[in-house]
């Protein structure tokens, strides 16, 4: 009974911390009015835009939304660092496009094939290995890769004050998940340890997996085909087949997560869309209606009109990445 | 806070009936100490065998290991009635087999096309409707249907000891997932109410699906195509795919579920592996090795060599379905 006892205990000690104040990195706007707002009418008994708790559901973008996505995805800096370690059991890269491109440090010649090259290169990256091998390379390069720019490691720069956000809806008997374009099994890896979110709460991009026995031991092996796009119109899709209802809640920063905003804040009763707008060019970066990664024209101009709440960086946080 | 507070009593209250008999329609056998004494060493701290709460996960067939599955798997009963609800509309029916075969109440010939014919009337019946109007359908199916040999609503066919078992495991920190080759949202319409698992913790057989802009309003369409089979070496993938990691039990009942409880069980550290084999003719069904559904064969060779408990449910349940 000993760890139920102490789950008790941490339930209660969240709660006493949630009066305190839920988020102490978001500055005293109508940003975060808004939000604790929201979460107290659904959350009160009586209230008539109570939410029973198996009702509160909550989706999170991850690129640009939990964590930085400039100057590229950062899992694009895994496909790129990937393809450099693999070079040599691939001598017939050095001439195959967009191989050769990654492997003279060229990225935008790398990626001038658009999807259809990206998309190779990813299925090149991320199939042919079993899901516990596939674990174990992204853990390594993520423990061992840097940023550019910051320095810091790529699990590092994930936003504080998106962390607060997510423990406190948690703390309010919300269940999170992540609905990203990002790919599930590279999400998954550190997901649980950054966020507070277990495997089973994300939903991404997917290429397929088969069953086989290798060497007298079963394993799950991931194959270079194609599975889902968990982007744009896909999030609601993806939503429908992961999670089974419609969120009443769901942040994302980029057009990408219109669809999901959309489907979310269409649903009876009380609703909640957030956008992150990047707009701290001093502490992260600033971009939106030109940026070619995580671009916000559209959210820009129809988000307020539907409700929903925009969040400037700049404006509504006191801080961007944790505390070392 | 008061809905934490009387979250962290229920915690408290589920674990003081642990204590009680967590599985009073299980009799005193060795299948029923095994089950426990499983759970105990891996919920135990310090015990060799513990298992992080975040690492216990448990996943159930649905078909025949949560609820019966005879005459034939109750989602043909739903198909066939939905095909004679839609006639009307699909004049064609009369003339086209296999509907043309339902529509005349021959089941047997309806069925002699096989898979192609069986997946041609699942899509006539589970596609071209919202996620919501299905789920209202299949709702109100389920409300009004009745089985043919029991005249209870088929989710009242559930196992009490199965139940039972669920709650034992969830009181124990255990997350419970469904892993079945029935169609994902047929299940998820009934798995919260009937076995306290949310439509989020359900992965089965799948059809595509679609975003779309319907009369101004967002819609998730499900649509005529196949998405994935989660039978046999699919279980494993589709625990890949909605779970992403590997359960430490696994609960099945025919050798549709070998897969998962072999890959289940071949991972590192405690783990349980359990097939319920039907051997009560009086009270439920007696069936396995020639069964055209649910067949047990390769289960009860192989089962017993690599330590899978055998449910044998004439001699280790006291009681099958729930009291009213």
């Amino acid at each position: 009974m000993n760890h139920l006892l102490l789950k008790a205990t941490l339930l209660l000690g969240s709660a006493a911390l949630a009066v305190a104040d839920p988020l102490p990195s978001w500055k005293e706007t109508g940003t975060k009015k808004a939000i604790v707002s929201f979460v107290e009418k659904v959350t009160t008994p009586g209230s008539p835009d109570y939410v029973d708790p198996a009702g509160r559901i909550a989706t999170f973008d991850n690129d640009g939304c939990l964590w930085s996505e400039q100057p590229m995805y950062f899992q694009a800096f895994y496909i790129f660092d990937r393809i450099k370690a693999l070079a040599p059991e691939h001598p017939e890269w050095k001439e195959k496009e967009p191989f050769a491109s990654v492997l003279k440090g060229d990225v935008k010649a790398a990626l001038a094939g658009g999807e259809k090259a990206l998309l190779e290169m990813a299925m090149a990256t991320h199939a042919g290995l079993t899901d516990e091998e596939f674990r174990k390379v992204v853990r390594d390069w993520l423990d061992t890769a840097r940023h550019p720019k910051t320095g810091m490691a790529y699990d590092k720069m994930i936003f504080q004050p998106m962390l607060e956000l997510l423990a406190y809806l948690r703390a309010e008997g919300f269940k999170t998940f992540i609905v990203s374009g990002g790919g599930i099994d590279f999400l998954r890896v550190f997901a649980e340890e950054a966020y507070g979110i277990p495997p089973e709460q994300v939903v991404g991009s997917s290429i397929k997996a088969g069953y086989e026995i290798r060497d007298g031991k079963p394993v799950v092996m991931k194959l270079p085909e194609l599975d889902f796009i968990d982007d744009k119109a896909g999030k609601p899709v993806g939503i429908h087949q992961h999670i089974g209802r419609r969120p009443i809640f769901a942040a994302g920063n980029s057009d990408g997560d219109f669809q999901m905003l959309e489907w979310t804040t269409a649903g009876k009763g009380a609703r909640f869309g957030l956008l992150v707008h990047h707009t701290d060019a001093e502490r992260e970066w600033a971009y939106g209606r030109e940026s070619h990664v995580g671009k916000l024209d559209k959210g820009l101009d129809e988000g307020p009109k539907r409700g929903w709440t925009l969040v400037s960086m700049k404006d509504d946080w006191q801080t961007i990445y944790p505390a070392d």
